[in-house]
Protein backbone atom coordinates (compact mmCIF):
# COMPACT_ATOMS: atom_id res chain seq x y z
CA UNK A 1 0.00 0.00 0.00
CA UNK A 2 0.73 3.42 -0.69
CA UNK A 3 2.86 5.88 1.96
CA UNK A 4 0.32 7.57 4.66
CA UNK A 5 -0.24 11.09 4.98
CA UNK A 6 0.71 13.01 7.84
CA UNK A 7 -2.57 12.58 10.38
CA UNK A 8 -2.93 13.99 13.42
CA UNK A 9 -3.33 12.38 16.74
CA UNK A 10 -4.35 12.41 20.20
CA UNK A 11 -2.09 10.18 22.44
CA UNK A 12 -1.25 10.28 26.46
CA UNK A 13 2.63 10.67 26.89
CA UNK A 14 5.05 11.55 30.03
CA UNK A 15 1.16 11.82 31.82
CA UNK A 16 -0.26 14.01 29.63
CA UNK A 17 -3.21 14.57 27.08
CA UNK A 18 -1.12 15.16 23.98
CA UNK A 19 -1.35 16.05 20.23
CA UNK A 20 1.33 15.73 17.57
CA UNK A 21 1.12 14.59 13.59
CA UNK A 22 1.56 10.90 13.07
CA UNK A 23 4.11 10.17 10.11
CA UNK A 24 4.06 6.75 9.38
CA UNK A 25 5.55 5.16 12.98
CA UNK A 26 7.19 9.01 14.05
CA UNK A 27 5.21 11.40 15.95
CA UNK A 28 6.17 15.35 16.15
CA UNK A 29 4.39 17.05 19.16
CA UNK A 30 2.04 20.08 18.31
CA UNK A 31 0.46 20.51 21.64
CA UNK A 32 1.84 23.75 22.30
CA UNK A 33 0.23 24.91 19.01
CA UNK A 34 -3.19 23.52 18.93
CA UNK A 35 -3.60 24.41 23.21
CA UNK A 36 -2.80 28.05 22.34
CA UNK A 37 -6.04 28.32 19.82
CA UNK A 38 -8.32 25.18 20.84
CA UNK A 39 -9.15 22.53 23.57
CA UNK A 40 -9.52 19.64 21.65
CA UNK A 41 -9.61 18.24 17.95
CA UNK A 42 -13.28 18.91 17.70
CA UNK A 43 -12.56 22.65 18.03
CA UNK A 44 -9.91 21.82 15.44
CA UNK A 45 -11.65 20.22 13.11
CA UNK A 46 -14.92 23.05 13.58
CA UNK A 47 -12.15 25.43 12.93
CA UNK A 48 -10.77 23.42 9.62
CA UNK A 49 -7.58 23.96 11.50
CA UNK A 50 -6.13 20.43 11.02
CA UNK A 51 -3.69 21.26 7.62
CA UNK A 52 -2.62 24.36 10.40
CA UNK A 53 -1.11 21.46 12.64
CA UNK A 54 0.36 19.40 9.95
CA UNK A 55 2.30 22.64 9.17
CA UNK A 56 3.36 23.20 12.81
CA UNK A 57 4.83 19.82 12.70
CA UNK A 58 7.31 20.76 9.85
CA UNK A 59 10.71 20.85 10.48
CA UNK A 60 10.43 19.76 14.27
CA UNK A 61 12.44 17.05 15.37
CA UNK A 62 10.45 13.05 16.05
CA UNK A 63 9.20 13.79 19.48
CA UNK A 64 7.96 10.25 20.24
CA UNK A 65 7.41 6.24 18.28
CA UNK A 66 4.23 5.70 17.99
CA UNK A 67 5.11 2.58 19.94
CA UNK A 68 5.53 4.27 23.11
CA UNK A 69 2.85 6.38 23.44
CA UNK A 70 -1.29 5.73 24.69
CA UNK A 71 -3.58 6.70 21.18
CA UNK A 72 -6.75 8.29 22.38
CA UNK A 73 -9.98 8.22 20.27
CA UNK A 74 -9.30 11.48 18.28
CA UNK A 75 -12.45 13.06 18.69
CA UNK A 76 -12.97 12.06 22.60
CA UNK A 77 -16.75 13.25 22.51
CA UNK A 78 -18.38 13.46 19.56
CA UNK A 79 -22.02 14.61 19.54
CA UNK A 80 -23.10 11.81 17.22
CA UNK A 81 -21.09 8.72 15.72
CA UNK A 82 -23.49 6.83 13.46
CA UNK A 83 -22.28 3.80 11.08
CA UNK A 84 -23.53 2.59 8.20
CA UNK A 85 -24.61 -1.11 7.85
CA UNK A 86 -24.17 -3.60 4.95
CA UNK A 87 -22.53 -1.22 2.70
CA UNK A 88 -20.35 -3.19 0.45
CA UNK A 89 -21.28 -5.74 -2.62
CA UNK A 90 -22.34 -9.25 -0.77
CA UNK A 91 -22.55 -8.55 2.63
CA UNK A 92 -26.51 -8.23 2.24
CA UNK A 93 -26.06 -12.07 0.90
CA UNK A 94 -24.45 -12.78 3.89
CA UNK A 95 -27.34 -12.51 6.36
CA UNK A 96 -28.99 -15.46 4.73
CA UNK A 97 -32.41 -13.56 5.25
CA UNK A 98 -33.61 -13.90 2.03
CA UNK A 99 -34.66 -9.79 2.21
CA UNK A 100 -33.12 -8.15 -1.11
CA UNK A 101 -30.72 -5.55 -0.64
CA UNK A 102 -32.46 -2.18 0.90
CA UNK A 103 -32.88 0.92 -1.47
CA UNK A 104 -31.45 3.20 1.66
CA UNK A 105 -28.68 2.32 4.59
CA UNK A 106 -29.14 0.75 7.40
CA UNK A 107 -27.88 3.34 10.01
CA UNK A 108 -27.50 2.71 14.22
CA UNK A 109 -25.66 4.79 16.37
CA UNK A 110 -23.03 3.99 18.56
CA UNK A 111 -21.36 5.75 21.81
CA UNK A 112 -18.12 7.21 21.97
CA UNK A 113 -17.65 5.04 25.22
CA UNK A 114 -17.65 2.07 22.80
CA UNK A 115 -14.34 2.74 21.89
CA UNK A 116 -11.10 3.27 22.21
CA UNK A 117 -7.84 4.08 20.78
CA UNK A 118 -5.17 2.57 18.08
CA UNK A 119 -2.91 -0.05 20.03
CA UNK A 120 -5.60 0.09 22.86
CA UNK A 121 -6.93 -3.52 24.02
CA UNK A 122 -10.64 -4.53 22.77
CA UNK A 123 -12.24 -5.80 25.54
CA UNK A 124 -14.02 -8.98 25.58
CA UNK A 125 -16.04 -8.88 28.21
CA UNK A 126 -17.59 -12.29 30.22
CA UNK A 127 -21.13 -11.90 28.86
CA UNK A 128 -19.87 -12.95 25.59
CA UNK A 129 -17.61 -15.06 23.83
CA UNK A 130 -18.29 -13.50 20.48
CA UNK A 131 -16.25 -10.29 20.26
CA UNK A 132 -15.96 -9.81 16.38
CA UNK A 133 -14.36 -7.55 14.26
CA UNK A 134 -15.25 -5.06 11.14
CA UNK A 135 -12.90 -2.71 9.67
CA UNK A 136 -14.48 0.79 8.43
CA UNK A 137 -13.40 3.73 6.88
CA UNK A 138 -14.91 6.82 9.16
CA UNK A 139 -15.35 10.26 7.99
CA UNK A 140 -15.62 13.22 10.41
CA UNK A 141 -17.25 16.09 10.13
CA UNK A 142 -15.93 19.70 10.13
CA UNK A 143 -18.74 22.01 8.60
CA UNK A 144 -21.79 21.89 10.06
CA UNK A 145 -25.30 21.63 8.20
CA UNK A 146 -28.43 20.10 7.29
CA UNK A 147 -29.58 18.74 4.04
CA UNK A 148 -26.13 18.52 2.70
CA UNK A 149 -26.58 18.36 -1.36
CA UNK A 150 -24.24 14.99 -2.84
CA UNK A 151 -22.26 17.83 -4.75
CA UNK A 152 -20.83 19.66 -1.78
CA UNK A 153 -20.99 16.96 0.57
CA UNK A 154 -16.88 16.63 0.72
CA UNK A 155 -17.11 20.54 1.69
CA UNK A 156 -18.66 19.26 5.01
CA UNK A 157 -15.68 16.57 5.66
CA UNK A 158 -12.42 17.24 8.03
CA UNK A 159 -10.76 14.20 8.35
CA UNK A 160 -11.15 10.75 7.58
CA UNK A 161 -9.99 7.53 10.15
CA UNK A 162 -10.48 4.10 10.58
CA UNK A 163 -12.84 2.25 12.85
CA UNK A 164 -12.55 -1.48 14.18
CA UNK A 165 -16.32 -1.51 14.74
CA UNK A 166 -16.03 -4.20 17.13
CA UNK A 167 -19.19 -5.86 17.88
CA UNK A 168 -20.96 -8.32 20.42
CA UNK A 169 -22.27 -10.31 17.97
CA UNK A 170 -24.93 -12.68 19.74
CA UNK A 171 -26.29 -9.79 21.64
CA UNK A 172 -27.09 -7.57 18.16
CA UNK A 173 -30.17 -10.23 18.16
CA UNK A 174 -31.33 -10.30 21.23
CA UNK A 175 -34.22 -7.75 20.35
CA UNK A 176 -36.60 -7.25 17.68
CA UNK A 177 -35.42 -4.61 16.15
CA UNK A 178 -32.09 -2.84 16.28
CA UNK A 179 -28.61 -3.96 16.64
CA UNK A 180 -27.90 -1.68 20.13
CA UNK A 181 -27.07 -3.95 22.75
CA UNK A 182 -24.68 -5.85 20.41
CA UNK A 183 -22.97 -2.30 19.26
CA UNK A 184 -22.06 -0.26 22.33
CA UNK A 185 -19.99 -2.60 25.01
CA UNK A 186 -17.48 -0.57 26.32
CA UNK A 187 -14.41 -0.65 24.80
CA UNK A 188 -14.87 -3.09 21.94
CA UNK A 189 -14.11 -1.08 19.28
CA UNK A 190 -11.27 1.40 18.39
CA UNK A 191 -11.26 4.19 16.23
CA UNK A 192 -8.04 6.24 14.74
CA UNK A 193 -4.90 5.74 14.55
CA UNK A 194 -5.20 9.83 13.69
CA UNK A 195 -6.92 12.43 11.71
CA UNK A 196 -5.77 12.40 8.01
CA UNK A 197 -7.00 15.92 6.71
CA UNK A 198 -9.47 15.46 3.45
CA UNK A 199 -7.88 17.80 1.09
CA UNK A 200 -9.42 15.95 -1.99
CA UNK A 201 -12.41 13.00 -2.56
CA UNK A 202 -9.41 11.53 -4.66
CA UNK A 203 -8.16 10.49 -0.92
CA UNK A 204 -11.96 8.28 -0.56
CA UNK A 205 -12.72 7.65 -3.95
CA UNK A 206 -11.29 4.46 -4.86
CA UNK A 207 -9.17 3.23 -1.61
CA UNK A 208 -8.05 -0.34 -0.78
CA UNK A 209 -9.75 -1.12 3.23
CA UNK A 210 -8.62 -4.77 4.30
CA UNK A 211 -8.62 -5.94 7.53
CA UNK A 212 -6.32 -8.67 9.29
CA UNK A 213 -6.18 -11.04 12.24
CA UNK A 214 -2.70 -12.11 13.12
CA UNK A 215 -1.56 -11.26 9.57
CA UNK A 216 -4.53 -13.58 8.05
CA UNK A 217 -6.47 -11.15 5.82
CA UNK A 218 -10.11 -11.26 6.46
CA UNK A 219 -11.91 -8.42 4.81
CA UNK A 220 -10.83 -6.76 1.28
CA UNK A 221 -12.66 -4.46 -0.58
CA UNK A 222 -12.43 -0.44 -2.16
CA UNK A 223 -13.99 2.00 -1.27
CA UNK A 224 -15.28 2.56 -5.23
CA UNK A 225 -17.57 -0.68 -4.55
CA UNK A 226 -19.28 0.71 -1.74
CA UNK A 227 -23.66 0.89 -2.08
CA UNK A 228 -23.94 4.42 -0.40
CA UNK A 229 -20.85 6.38 -1.07
CA UNK A 230 -19.12 8.97 1.19
CA UNK A 231 -21.44 12.08 -0.43
CA UNK A 232 -24.71 10.10 -0.15
CA UNK A 233 -24.24 8.71 3.09
CA UNK A 234 -23.70 12.49 4.37
CA UNK A 235 -26.41 13.75 2.31
CA UNK A 236 -28.77 10.88 3.68
CA UNK A 237 -28.06 11.24 7.65
CA UNK A 238 -28.10 15.00 7.43
CA UNK A 239 -31.53 14.94 6.02
CA UNK A 240 -32.90 13.98 9.14
CA UNK A 241 -30.02 15.64 11.96
CA UNK A 242 -28.16 18.02 11.54
CA UNK A 243 -24.10 17.23 11.10
CA UNK A 244 -22.18 18.95 13.76
CA UNK A 245 -18.69 19.24 13.97
CA UNK A 246 -16.77 16.04 15.14
CA UNK A 247 -19.70 14.03 13.82
CA UNK A 248 -17.91 10.60 12.72
CA UNK A 249 -20.16 8.66 10.22
CA UNK A 250 -18.67 5.18 10.33
CA UNK A 251 -19.02 3.88 6.68
CA UNK A 252 -19.90 -0.13 5.89
CA UNK A 253 -17.36 -3.14 6.49
CA UNK A 254 -16.61 -5.70 3.62
CA UNK A 255 -17.78 -9.21 4.09
CA UNK A 256 -15.73 -11.81 5.90
CA UNK A 257 -16.83 -10.84 9.60
CA UNK A 258 -15.94 -13.15 11.63
CA UNK A 259 -19.44 -14.11 12.22
CA UNK A 260 -19.68 -15.47 8.51
CA UNK A 261 -16.72 -18.08 8.74
CA UNK A 262 -18.09 -21.42 9.03
CA UNK A 263 -17.57 -22.42 11.85
CA UNK A 264 -17.94 -18.66 13.45
CA UNK A 265 -13.83 -17.26 14.91
CA UNK A 266 -14.27 -15.04 17.29
CA UNK A 267 -12.07 -12.70 18.73
CA UNK A 268 -10.04 -13.91 21.71
CA UNK A 269 -6.74 -12.82 24.07
CA UNK A 270 -3.73 -12.69 22.40
CA UNK A 271 -5.33 -12.01 19.04
CA UNK A 272 -4.20 -8.86 16.73
CA UNK A 273 -6.52 -6.97 14.88
CA UNK A 274 -5.61 -4.66 12.14
CA UNK A 275 -8.00 -2.48 9.75
CA UNK A 276 -5.31 -1.09 6.83
CA UNK A 277 -6.44 1.79 4.56
CA UNK A 278 -4.04 2.99 1.57
CA UNK A 279 -2.73 6.40 1.91
CA UNK A 280 -5.04 6.34 5.06
CA UNK A 281 -3.39 4.44 8.33
CA UNK A 282 -3.46 1.28 9.99
CA UNK A 283 -5.29 0.88 13.39
CA UNK A 284 -4.10 -1.60 15.01
CA UNK A 285 -5.13 -3.54 18.51
CA UNK A 286 -5.21 -6.29 20.43
CA UNK A 287 -7.62 -8.02 22.70
CA UNK A 288 -8.25 -8.41 26.34
CA UNK A 289 -10.57 -10.42 28.52
CA UNK A 290 -12.18 -7.75 31.07
CA UNK A 291 -11.28 -7.73 34.36
CA UNK A 292 -14.46 -7.58 36.49
CA UNK B 1 -54.56 12.33 38.42
CA UNK B 2 -52.99 13.76 41.67
CA UNK B 3 -51.28 16.33 42.06
CA UNK B 4 -47.26 16.57 40.72
CA UNK B 5 -44.38 17.09 43.33
CA UNK B 6 -42.71 19.39 42.92
CA UNK B 7 -39.97 18.77 40.43
CA UNK B 8 -36.84 20.96 38.84
CA UNK B 9 -37.05 22.87 35.78
CA UNK B 10 -34.99 24.42 33.10
CA UNK B 11 -36.14 27.14 30.79
CA UNK B 12 -35.59 30.64 29.51
CA UNK B 13 -36.85 33.72 30.34
CA UNK B 14 -35.82 37.14 30.21
CA UNK B 15 -33.60 36.10 28.11
CA UNK B 16 -31.48 34.03 29.88
CA UNK B 17 -31.38 30.15 30.77
CA UNK B 18 -33.06 29.67 34.37
CA UNK B 19 -33.58 27.11 36.77
CA UNK B 20 -36.86 26.47 38.61
CA UNK B 21 -39.15 24.66 41.36
CA UNK B 22 -42.12 23.51 38.92
CA UNK B 23 -45.19 23.05 41.00
CA UNK B 24 -48.27 22.59 38.81
CA UNK B 25 -48.40 25.86 37.05
CA UNK B 26 -45.53 27.87 38.70
CA UNK B 27 -41.96 28.62 38.44
CA UNK B 28 -40.14 29.65 41.84
CA UNK B 29 -36.70 30.63 40.30
CA UNK B 30 -33.49 28.92 42.04
CA UNK B 31 -30.99 29.79 39.61
CA UNK B 32 -28.78 31.18 42.00
CA UNK B 33 -28.59 28.32 44.35
CA UNK B 34 -28.18 26.19 41.33
CA UNK B 35 -25.40 28.61 39.76
CA UNK B 36 -23.60 28.93 43.10
CA UNK B 37 -22.68 25.14 42.81
CA UNK B 38 -23.17 23.43 39.52
CA UNK B 39 -23.20 24.64 35.77
CA UNK B 40 -26.35 23.07 34.71
CA UNK B 41 -28.81 19.89 35.92
CA UNK B 42 -26.49 17.12 34.76
CA UNK B 43 -24.40 18.34 37.09
CA UNK B 44 -26.93 18.57 40.08
CA UNK B 45 -28.41 14.91 38.96
CA UNK B 46 -24.48 13.93 39.38
CA UNK B 47 -23.95 15.50 42.94
CA UNK B 48 -27.74 13.92 43.64
CA UNK B 49 -28.70 17.56 44.23
CA UNK B 50 -32.13 17.68 43.24
CA UNK B 51 -33.70 17.54 46.59
CA UNK B 52 -31.53 20.15 47.10
CA UNK B 53 -32.81 22.49 44.96
CA UNK B 54 -36.46 21.73 45.54
CA UNK B 55 -36.02 22.85 49.08
CA UNK B 56 -34.41 26.14 47.94
CA UNK B 57 -37.72 27.06 46.56
CA UNK B 58 -39.21 26.48 49.35
CA UNK B 59 -40.94 29.66 50.80
CA UNK B 60 -40.00 31.95 48.06
CA UNK B 61 -42.58 33.51 45.99
CA UNK B 62 -44.01 32.69 42.19
CA UNK B 63 -41.45 33.93 39.82
CA UNK B 64 -42.87 33.01 36.23
CA UNK B 65 -46.11 31.42 35.47
CA UNK B 66 -44.94 27.99 33.70
CA UNK B 67 -46.98 29.32 30.21
CA UNK B 68 -44.62 32.84 29.82
CA UNK B 69 -41.40 30.72 30.12
CA UNK B 70 -39.71 28.51 27.23
CA UNK B 71 -38.81 25.22 28.17
CA UNK B 72 -35.72 23.27 27.40
CA UNK B 73 -35.06 19.23 27.68
CA UNK B 74 -33.90 19.58 31.17
CA UNK B 75 -30.62 18.07 30.54
CA UNK B 76 -28.70 19.64 27.31
CA UNK B 77 -25.98 17.40 26.35
CA UNK B 78 -26.57 13.47 27.98
CA UNK B 79 -24.14 11.34 27.18
CA UNK B 80 -26.87 8.67 26.12
CA UNK B 81 -30.63 9.14 25.45
CA UNK B 82 -31.72 4.73 25.02
CA UNK B 83 -35.17 4.17 24.28
CA UNK B 84 -36.92 1.35 24.93
CA UNK B 85 -39.47 -0.42 22.15
CA UNK B 86 -42.19 -2.32 22.69
CA UNK B 87 -42.56 -3.05 26.50
CA UNK B 88 -46.46 -2.43 27.21
CA UNK B 89 -48.97 -5.51 26.84
CA UNK B 90 -50.75 -5.60 22.88
CA UNK B 91 -47.73 -3.48 21.48
CA UNK B 92 -45.48 -6.23 20.04
CA UNK B 93 -48.63 -7.64 18.93
CA UNK B 94 -49.69 -4.60 16.73
CA UNK B 95 -46.50 -4.57 14.48
CA UNK B 96 -48.46 -7.57 12.68
CA UNK B 97 -45.20 -9.39 11.60
CA UNK B 98 -45.63 -12.91 13.15
CA UNK B 99 -43.14 -12.45 15.33
CA UNK B 100 -43.13 -13.25 19.07
CA UNK B 101 -42.40 -11.41 22.02
CA UNK B 102 -38.84 -11.17 22.45
CA UNK B 103 -37.52 -12.05 25.58
CA UNK B 104 -34.97 -8.75 25.96
CA UNK B 105 -36.25 -5.23 25.26
CA UNK B 106 -35.36 -3.67 21.58
CA UNK B 107 -33.05 -1.04 22.21
CA UNK B 108 -32.47 2.17 20.18
CA UNK B 109 -30.14 5.61 20.90
CA UNK B 110 -31.97 8.57 20.30
CA UNK B 111 -29.34 11.95 20.09
CA UNK B 112 -30.32 15.21 22.46
CA UNK B 113 -31.11 16.85 18.94
CA UNK B 114 -34.21 15.16 18.22
CA UNK B 115 -36.16 16.47 21.18
CA UNK B 116 -37.17 19.77 22.43
CA UNK B 117 -38.85 21.20 25.91
CA UNK B 118 -41.93 21.26 27.02
CA UNK B 119 -44.36 23.68 25.20
CA UNK B 120 -41.98 23.99 22.04
CA UNK B 121 -43.08 22.74 18.85
CA UNK B 122 -42.75 19.12 17.58
CA UNK B 123 -41.61 19.69 13.99
CA UNK B 124 -42.90 18.17 11.08
CA UNK B 125 -40.01 18.09 8.38
CA UNK B 126 -40.93 18.32 4.71
CA UNK B 127 -40.28 14.63 3.68
CA UNK B 128 -42.98 13.30 5.40
CA UNK B 129 -46.16 14.03 6.65
CA UNK B 130 -45.73 10.63 9.22
CA UNK B 131 -45.13 12.55 12.28
CA UNK B 132 -46.24 10.25 15.29
CA UNK B 133 -46.52 10.59 19.05
CA UNK B 134 -45.49 8.29 21.65
CA UNK B 135 -45.59 8.96 25.06
CA UNK B 136 -43.39 7.44 27.27
CA UNK B 137 -41.89 7.58 31.13
CA UNK B 138 -38.09 8.37 30.99
CA UNK B 139 -35.91 7.99 34.29
CA UNK B 140 -32.50 9.83 34.33
CA UNK B 141 -29.56 8.47 35.84
CA UNK B 142 -27.75 9.83 38.83
CA UNK B 143 -25.09 7.58 40.34
CA UNK B 144 -23.04 5.99 37.31
CA UNK B 145 -22.81 2.08 37.33
CA UNK B 146 -21.88 -0.80 35.20
CA UNK B 147 -23.71 -4.53 35.56
CA UNK B 148 -26.20 -2.93 38.15
CA UNK B 149 -27.92 -5.49 40.00
CA UNK B 150 -31.97 -4.85 40.02
CA UNK B 151 -32.47 -4.73 43.49
CA UNK B 152 -30.40 -1.59 43.93
CA UNK B 153 -31.22 -0.29 40.22
CA UNK B 154 -33.70 2.51 42.39
CA UNK B 155 -30.33 3.48 43.91
CA UNK B 156 -28.96 4.86 40.27
CA UNK B 157 -32.17 6.77 39.63
CA UNK B 158 -32.05 10.77 40.33
CA UNK B 159 -35.16 11.36 38.44
CA UNK B 160 -38.27 11.02 36.39
CA UNK B 161 -39.50 12.75 33.56
CA UNK B 162 -41.79 12.18 30.54
CA UNK B 163 -41.15 12.40 26.77
CA UNK B 164 -43.13 12.31 23.66
CA UNK B 165 -40.55 10.15 21.67
CA UNK B 166 -42.03 11.37 18.31
CA UNK B 167 -41.16 9.24 15.55
CA UNK B 168 -41.04 10.18 11.60
CA UNK B 169 -42.79 6.87 11.06
CA UNK B 170 -42.12 5.86 7.48
CA UNK B 171 -38.43 6.72 7.51
CA UNK B 172 -38.58 3.88 10.49
CA UNK B 173 -38.70 1.27 8.09
CA UNK B 174 -35.88 2.93 6.05
CA UNK B 175 -33.65 -0.07 6.14
CA UNK B 176 -32.81 -3.43 6.70
CA UNK B 177 -32.17 -3.23 10.74
CA UNK B 178 -32.56 -0.04 12.60
CA UNK B 179 -35.11 2.64 13.16
CA UNK B 180 -32.45 5.30 13.16
CA UNK B 181 -33.48 7.47 11.33
CA UNK B 182 -37.01 7.62 11.81
CA UNK B 183 -36.02 8.59 15.42
CA UNK B 184 -33.28 11.13 14.99
CA UNK B 185 -35.29 14.03 13.18
CA UNK B 186 -34.58 17.18 14.85
CA UNK B 187 -37.21 18.62 17.17
CA UNK B 188 -39.73 15.97 16.29
CA UNK B 189 -40.11 14.87 20.03
CA UNK B 190 -39.83 16.19 23.37
CA UNK B 191 -38.33 15.94 27.28
CA UNK B 192 -40.24 17.46 30.48
CA UNK B 193 -41.17 19.04 31.73
CA UNK B 194 -39.08 18.96 34.74
CA UNK B 195 -37.19 16.84 36.63
CA UNK B 196 -39.37 15.19 39.24
CA UNK B 197 -36.77 13.81 42.26
CA UNK B 198 -37.11 9.85 43.22
CA UNK B 199 -37.31 9.60 46.41
CA UNK B 200 -39.38 5.99 46.24
CA UNK B 201 -39.95 3.41 44.24
CA UNK B 202 -43.48 3.21 44.82
CA UNK B 203 -43.44 6.97 42.34
CA UNK B 204 -42.76 4.64 39.30
CA UNK B 205 -44.19 1.61 40.21
CA UNK B 206 -47.94 1.83 39.14
CA UNK B 207 -48.42 4.92 37.61
CA UNK B 208 -51.01 5.87 34.70
CA UNK B 209 -49.49 7.04 31.56
CA UNK B 210 -51.59 8.26 28.96
CA UNK B 211 -51.21 10.72 25.81
CA UNK B 212 -53.95 12.64 24.29
CA UNK B 213 -53.99 14.43 21.26
CA UNK B 214 -56.06 17.23 21.23
CA UNK B 215 -57.84 16.38 24.63
CA UNK B 216 -58.90 12.77 23.27
CA UNK B 217 -57.14 9.78 24.78
CA UNK B 218 -54.69 7.68 22.23
CA UNK B 219 -52.67 5.46 24.82
CA UNK B 220 -53.04 4.67 28.25
CA UNK B 221 -51.73 1.99 30.33
CA UNK B 222 -50.15 1.85 33.43
CA UNK B 223 -46.58 1.12 34.20
CA UNK B 224 -47.03 -1.75 36.50
CA UNK B 225 -48.01 -3.68 33.44
CA UNK B 226 -44.49 -2.69 31.63
CA UNK B 227 -43.17 -5.72 30.59
CA UNK B 228 -39.81 -4.89 31.03
CA UNK B 229 -39.48 -2.60 34.49
CA UNK B 230 -37.18 -0.20 35.23
CA UNK B 231 -34.97 -2.25 37.80
CA UNK B 232 -34.69 -4.51 34.58
CA UNK B 233 -33.93 -1.54 32.27
CA UNK B 234 -31.29 -0.47 34.20
CA UNK B 235 -29.67 -3.81 34.88
CA UNK B 236 -29.67 -4.49 31.30
CA UNK B 237 -28.32 -1.95 29.61
CA UNK B 238 -25.95 -1.39 32.22
CA UNK B 239 -24.60 -5.20 31.16
CA UNK B 240 -22.63 -3.20 28.00
CA UNK B 241 -22.67 0.21 28.93
CA UNK B 242 -21.43 2.24 31.77
CA UNK B 243 -24.41 4.47 32.97
CA UNK B 244 -23.66 8.24 33.68
CA UNK B 245 -25.01 10.66 35.52
CA UNK B 246 -27.64 12.44 33.57
CA UNK B 247 -27.85 9.22 31.05
CA UNK B 248 -31.87 9.49 30.02
CA UNK B 249 -33.58 5.96 29.64
CA UNK B 250 -36.81 6.10 27.88
CA UNK B 251 -39.09 3.46 29.14
CA UNK B 252 -41.51 2.10 25.92
CA UNK B 253 -45.08 3.54 25.25
CA UNK B 254 -48.25 1.83 25.49
CA UNK B 255 -50.22 0.63 22.29
CA UNK B 256 -52.08 3.78 20.46
CA UNK B 257 -49.66 5.32 18.60
CA UNK B 258 -51.42 6.94 14.80
CA UNK B 259 -49.53 4.45 13.08
CA UNK B 260 -51.98 1.80 14.97
CA UNK B 261 -55.12 3.54 13.61
CA UNK B 262 -57.14 2.87 10.87
CA UNK B 263 -56.34 4.73 8.79
CA UNK B 264 -53.11 5.90 10.24
CA UNK B 265 -54.02 9.18 12.09
CA UNK B 266 -50.76 11.40 11.98
CA UNK B 267 -50.04 14.98 14.02
CA UNK B 268 -50.12 18.30 11.74
CA UNK B 269 -49.97 21.86 12.76
CA UNK B 270 -52.53 22.96 15.03
CA UNK B 271 -52.69 19.64 17.03
CA UNK B 272 -51.83 19.71 20.67
CA UNK B 273 -50.04 16.30 22.13
CA UNK B 274 -49.78 16.14 25.97
CA UNK B 275 -48.32 12.95 27.72
CA UNK B 276 -49.59 12.93 31.50
CA UNK B 277 -48.56 10.52 33.83
CA UNK B 278 -49.73 10.79 37.44
CA UNK B 279 -47.38 11.95 39.91
CA UNK B 280 -44.70 13.01 37.72
CA UNK B 281 -46.28 15.84 34.97
CA UNK B 282 -48.13 16.84 31.95
CA UNK B 283 -45.49 17.05 28.99
CA UNK B 284 -47.54 19.24 26.49
CA UNK B 285 -46.87 20.29 22.85
CA UNK B 286 -48.11 21.61 19.64
CA UNK B 287 -47.07 21.02 15.96
CA UNK B 288 -44.94 23.28 13.71
CA UNK B 289 -44.13 22.64 9.85
CA UNK B 290 -40.26 23.17 9.74
CA UNK B 291 -39.67 26.59 7.87
CA UNK B 292 -36.88 26.00 5.02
Amino acid sequence: MTAYEPAIAAFRAEGALRYGVLTGDDLVDVTDNLEARFSNLLDVVAADALPDLVKAGEGRPVSYRAADVAFQIPIAAPQKIICVGVNYPDRNAEYKDGQAQQMRPSLFPRFASGFTGHGQPLIRPPESDQLDYEGEIAIVIGKAGRRIPRETAFDHIAAITLCNEGTIRDWTRHAKFNVTQGKNWERTGSIGPALVPLHSPAQLQDVALVTRVNGEVRQQDRTSRMIFDFPYIVNYVSTFAQLMPGDILVCGTPTGAGARMEPPCWLKPGDIVEVEAEGIGILRNGIEDEKC
